[in-house]
């Protein structure tokens, strides 16, 4: 292997990791940092004591997010990064580790002292794990978040956005006046945890993102007839149950069909009523949610569905209803910043895998202002959103020195 | 259409169901005469009356079973009956129909002063629907009733059947003690409405039950893994959902293989776990229901469930475990009280279909210990446990005298 012709200070970084992942660990050993709740506030204020000390300058937005910001004369900056905020019980690597190599790369490049063409920004998102809504800060900084959302968002424990943001000092309404001039942009790069088991699997080091999937996701009530178990004869009963059997067997044909590899389409949720071992169903509600990277792939698989849907409610006697609960266009990556990606990794020599990304990103927010990618490193197992999530930390440096030379590059 | 050789009272018939269906009807027009609770109190102490008044013998057994006896002189009595308490928000028919007929044939039987080899007796059976567990009060007088049944029974509001028996004026100790010597237990007919769609679908006034079905219900778990729908791709998942997708597409195909036109197979109950639209379903608890007239039949069934569960944990690399929540064998009729009904069908010239019991009724533990069978009526779109439940009065007419005529030939 060839060395990094750059490298991050792995000490610096290694120690960050592990400082961050006390604030909001509970004894279960899972992390709760929700957004705006006091661990992240207190996440929050150790970042910004991080991110002074570094001798960079902090920078916090109306929306909330944290910058650390190195050649800000410059006009426009090449920003990485991702959010400190967690969901109950989290891992101490999903967003963390985002923000915290992009903080050692700036500060790595400020040490080194390289001629730029573009600023350096570091930032940490506000609330991308979604106690309020999800990728709020995000939304904001590219001015794809609107002001009904900020005065209607409440979390589950029933505290609104309005209060949180007070709280941690911040009017919630002027959060849409985060929003940058996407010229000062020059490109976005996030490093993340894949979240899946992909990289894992194949024992690869380095996933390059090409798109963040796009998806819909519907909640589908089939309603025939609750009768008695006992005394209803199988050809005279209007099974809602088996009116979902028979479109769950679908789910992988119409995947071969009309979908790609990059497909995903998974019943997560499914209630029967009444909900009696002694009773026929009569009623079923069940969650569909499908994915991929393309959109027209995703109107194919869509209307696929569909089609299946009243196929088997026509079999089955039911009747069928479909709500969109939601809708999410695909974000494709640049492929400049793809190619880049890539040009770096193999002048380091590091095996590299190109893939879509499944889950949702605060970089997809950025796709749609600037040229944005996203670096993987794997998952032990593909776990996250656990305690058991883990990366062994000879990837995370893998990652964290291609994200240098990387953003050295675009920056140069 | 020949008349009937004796007929009962049809004015006095209705009334009484009139009269009855009143108590503990509530303003959803539910009736919630649930065991010993004060409406079912209410109706004890109206059928006691209206026994008496009737000139016919009250007899209270230590189960608290309700009984109008004639000529108990006899060595040997023919009996008829079903229940007064009812699941809540009931219909006005499912139980108090038996009661009701049984009486009204007693109390014709006494007043035509036929000569008689038997004694008559209409009986009143306590929570057949079972707040307290079931058909207690036939498993009484059957010597089925287990005294560790009697002391842990407890109803979902709290209150244990000895303190609900106690309310009533009874000790629930002695339950077991009302067991009746069957010797002195000649024949047992009990009339019930269908509580299914057979006889309504093809407009046949009576049905002539051959056998009450067995069941076994168990309680099936399969665990795989849970996992982000998003980032785990699809030939990497450990769907628990898709296991029971496989193997509830199963469920006619066994059905046909191994059963008979009275098999019933049933999925009422599901539950995925974590249960979220964007997780993998690490985990599926679901009840399947099996029932069927023959325990040869049953065993097979329970068989080829089993290798097809194994088949699917195998396929999607699954643990199953299955719990065994309850098994109770098929009770067949006697053939000599069936024969003795179809006969007096024929003279009475009525329409009638030989069938079996999908539902469970107190007649299944009178097979046990003297020649027993039942009549079934018409229920209308096959609807009961609920306010929906109705049967056309000509057929509860016609299925009364049917119900007369054949305890005179029994008892004669």
């Amino acid at each position: 292997m060839m060395p990094a012709l750059n490298s991050i200070n792995s000490t610096r970084l290694q120690h960050r990791i592990q400082t961050l992942a006390e604030i909001g660990r509970k004894p279960d050993g899972g992390i709760y940092r929700m957004a705006l709740s006091p661990a992240d506030l207190e996440a929050r204020a150790w970042l910004g004591n991080e991110i002074t000390t570094a001798g960079l300058e902090l920078h916090t937005d109306l929306a909330a997010n944290i910058s650390a910001r190195w050649r800000s004369d410059l006009p426009s900056t090449v920003m990485s990064g991702s959010h400190l905020d967690s969901v109950p019980g989290a891992g101490h690597l999903d967003g963390a580790l985002g923000v915290l190599t992009a903080l050692e790369c700036v500060q790595r490049i400020k040490e080194l002292d390289l001629p730029l063409k573009h600023g350096l920004e570091a930032i940490a998102f506000t609330d991308e794990e979604g106690r309020f809504g999800g990728m709020l800060g995000s939304q904001a900084l590219t001015g794809q978040l609107s002001p009904g959302v900020v005065l209607s968002a409440r979390a589950l424990d029933g505290e609104t956005l309005v209060e949180a943001m007070a709280k941690a000092g911040f009017d919630a309404q002027q959060m849409p006046l985060a929003e940058r001039d996407p010229l000062t942009l020059h490109a976005f790069v996030e490093m993340h945890i894949e979240q899946g088991p992909v990289l894992d699997s194949i024992n690869c080091p380095i996933g390059i993102v090409q798109a963040i999937t796009g998806l819909f996701k519907w909640e589908v009530t089939l309603e025939g007839e609750s009768n008695h178990a006992g005394t209803t004869p199988m050809e005279m009963r209007r099974d809602a149950f088996q009116g979902v059997v028979d479109f769950a067997g679908q789910l992988q044909r119409i995947l071969d069909e009309y979908g790609t590899r990059n497909s995903r389409a998974t019943i997560g949720k499914l209630q029967l009523f009444p909900g009696a071992a002694n009773v026929v169903p009569g009623k079923a509600v069940f969650t569909l949610e499908v994915r991929d990277t393309d959109p027209a792939i995703l109107a194919q698989l869509a209307d696929a569905y569909q089609r299946s849907l009243f196929a088997v409610a026509r079999q089955h006697d039911l009747v069928k209803h479909v709500a969109v609960l939601s809708e999410l266009p695909p974000a494709p990556c640049s492929e400049q910043v793809v190619a880049t990606i890539r040009q770096q990794a193999g002048a380091m020599g590091l095996a590299h895998h190109t893939m879509p990304s499944g889950a949702a990103h605060d970089c997809q927010m950025l796709t749609q202002v600037t040229q944005a990618g996203m670096i993987f490193v794997p998952s032990k197992g593909g776990k996250s959103h656990s305690p058991h999530e883990w990366t062994a930390f000879k990837d995370i440096e893998a990652g964290a020195n291609l994200l240098l030379n990387t953003l050295i590059s675009l920056a140069s």
